[in-house]
């Protein structure tokens, strides 16, 4: 019998959020939501759901289809890079590389690229996804190219960043392989851009980025599932985290919908509270990469300007990674004392994969002493709870998500939940979450000053 | 004849701020600031020119001594690790871990640790730096003890997640080599603390951090060295990076003072032109582990609560960090479009290390064929500017930081320039940039319930 068929197994591995900390009755009135806002918000909300599953039913919203698919031609490819090469190299930037970037780092170990295949369980993981010469220089350095697969992920085929590190990487394997298109996969659009039409033309492996799926929210498209499968992780488990997340977010009802409740509590929080700034501060370093995803979720999908009857508005609450307990020793000082203007997210992990016991040694030693016996699982989780109450204390709003394990389907729940959450606040801010217009004009600038036909150059001084 | 005696070298290769962006001339009165307000600050500005020079030649801020003192020490602790060791595992956490990983990261290879020793050009680094126990597991498992030695670096002696991971690396270094302290450097205080007394009395190696250094000061002490110096980066032309910086800014005019008119900036568009946070936003993978110091720097020495004749003020910016060209497709849509409530800097490096042409390959391919002929480091630079030019349309300030090549000179200077810029800002928001003590609470909590003596337990529930 298949755990996801045994509903005690789910429940226990659900993550659960636990909003107290973020209300008027714990931190008072000034920089906690009421229960009167949150019931004020009801109407809002209600329409703003309708209008989610309006959108959802026509099938504009389509990362909801995500946890439905069908995931063999990724599982297929998969086996192909598992079986035909010892490193994977990913080309993509934004949401081609910050999702899979979360993935690995919570569901493998931190040094994966330096174990053995036979510990890592799959092919070395590297990416190209910035265009700095010098990690660009070192990885096709290190790699050997007859060993590698290049996987190119650009949602709409053009990204100039992934535009350029494909044809850097491409001169690299035509200098050694024989056949280049034998080492490449390209997951895209299924019909739009430059990137399809090519592949099809040459006859690379190809994977489909869902049409109505934008890149901050295609990590459960072949975009994070292929070079998480290709590197053992199960990908089922994952879209049934995000399954069975997406049933607890059908509800409008605030008290049972964690997505919404999140939504909601950020919401006021920034337009009724003076939190302008929403911290992600993971206790895990797994999960640290994770605030990373989120943070591009939240500050591209929010920030925007918009027109509310010829006044023109900035919405958007600015998104903070931090870690527990390294940032005690960086940014807590800052939380703590500087000012009320955050609405901080704990994420807390409530078994880790690893016991760690603290030793008792230097028994005479003040500073040593008190920690041996402990284990560094609950040292970590004492340091969050200590941290959360020393904030409530300064009436500083704080929320926690639980997290019972650090495994795919808890993964899989928790990148759903950020999805839902960011397009139901979308609702409540009134914008539209899916764009990012105010990113275009700084791309045909680039394109003006590298001459690309049909963009003038507009800075003056350019050329290549 | 050292390159350091030949002033036209050092010329060239000195970090230049343009602040010409962030001024109400650029971006408007609003948003920017005007040379009335920075009129306006100089009597502040010249007592607190005096106050750090007296508090300077009193010796009570060591940081400003670094850049003079004998790296002997260092450079002989670093050559014994050098010869006797294939790892070197730093345990610290905080200034102990973020200043050595910013080093690091912009001086060796993004793979360092997968290179061969004579690629890497000394042992491989590792950092126990969070009491996560899946990592400290992961690392542990992979080192041989033997082959390790381990730097305990903590400026009190008795920071819980050191004296923690201390405990179970010894552990682990008892099971298996006869001589335990043969493996073991401590970097601490050279009077005060737990760590000074076991280190000495046990006969390890030790190495000071100067008594009026504080941990986010004390990157360019042996705390930062140390782990430079083991890994091959020349630690005297970083300590000459730092005195020339300290030559640039010993004078009170924010004309020619990068780190004064940096400062002088951000705290006039925190408190006169709505600019809760700065953004540190390099153009280069090197320096994003040096945006992550910064944000320590900034954010424990300026985030504070300030009794101001009885009212009760917090101060402090929030920093945020970020990466260029990387976070164009995250962040950058916020700072664009969402609320004008940053002060963004930009750090660009005018040449890299390495030089990768993109070659000239699907000239039939529109948004590929542009490309072709162009350097990677011409396409990040430009996507720089383009950036900069859309934000000033946008009416948001913005400061450009040039960074010549990414050398120990140049990182030197930054290390130095953020130190000055956070002691004169903490000068000018009137409160003391060099203490911590909205953290101290939650430390103590934490110590209540692990039982240690003199602590009560507040939190209930605890226990190990």
């Amino acid at each position: 019998m298949s755990r996801f068929t045994r509903p005690d197994w789910i429940s226990a591995q659900r993550v659960q959020l636990d909003s107290r900390l973020a209300l008027a009755d714990a931190v008072g009135p000034q920089h906690g939501v009421s229960a009167q806002e949150l019931a004020d918000l009801l109407p809002n909300l209600r329409s703003v759901h309708a209008e989610l599953g309006r959108r959802r039913a026509s099938g504009e919203l389509g990362f909801y289809q995500l946890p439905g698919q069908d995931i063999t031609p990724v599982l297929e490819a998969a086996n192909w890079v598992r079986d035909g090469f010892d490193n994977f190299l990913l080309v993509g930037i934004g949401g081609s590389s910050l999702g899979p970037k979360a993935a690995h780092a919570a569901l493998r170990s931190p040094l994966y690229n330096l174990l053995s295949r036979e510990e890592r369980g799959g092919p070395r993981l590297f990416l190209l996804e910035n265009i700095d010469p010098v990690t660009v220089s070192a990885v096709l350095r290190h790699l050997d190219p007859a060993r590698t697969c290049v996987n190119v992920v650009s949602k709409s085929g053009g990204t100039a960043e992934t535009a350029a590190n494909y044809l850097v990487a491409r001169e690299w394997l035509e200098k050694s392989v024989q056949n280049p298109r034998e080492h490449l996969i390209a997951t895209t659009d299924p019909a739009n851009g430059d990137l399809r039409p090519l592949a099809e033309r040459e006859g690379w492996r190809t994977l489909p980025i869902p049409p109505d799926v934008g890149g901050r929210f295609s990590q459960l498209a072949a975009v994070g599932l292929l070079p998480a499968a290709v590197c053992g992780i199960d990908i089922a488990e994952l879209l049934a985290g995000a399954h069975d997340m997406d049933l607890r977010c059908a509800t409008p009802d605030l008290d049972t919908n964690p997505a919404y409740r999140l939504a909601a509590l950020h919401y006021l929080a920034d337009t009724r509270h003076g939190k302008p700034m929403a911290v992600m501060m993971p206790y895990a370093d797994g999960l640290r990469s994770l605030a990373d995803w989120f943070v591009q979720l939240w500050a591209e999908s929010l920030g925007k300007e918009r027109d509310l009857s010829g006044k023109i508005v900035h919405t958007g609450q600015t998104p903070l990674p931090a870690l527990g307990a390294s940032d005690q020793h960086s940014q807590v000082q800052l939380f703590v004392e500087g000012p009320n203007d955050k609405l901080i997210t704990f994420l807390r992990v409530e078994h880790f994969a690893e016991a760690v016991q603290i030793p008792s040694l230097h028994g005479d030693v003040g500073s040593l002493a008190y920690l041996g016996g402990a284990t560094l699982e609950r040292l970590l989780n004492v340091e969050q709870a200590a941290t959360e109450a020393v904030l409530r204390e300064r009436q500083r709003p704080t929320l926690r998500l639980t997290v019972p394990e650090l495994n795919p389907f808890a993964m899989g729940q928790l990148f759903f939940l950020f999805e839902v959450m960011t397009a139901f606040a979308g609702g409540l801010y009134g914008i539209n979450a899916f764009d990012q217009p105010g990113v275009e004009h700084g791309k045909r600038l680039t394109y003006g000053a590298f001459g690309r036909a049909g963009y003038p150059d507009l800075m003056g001084g350019g050329g290549k």
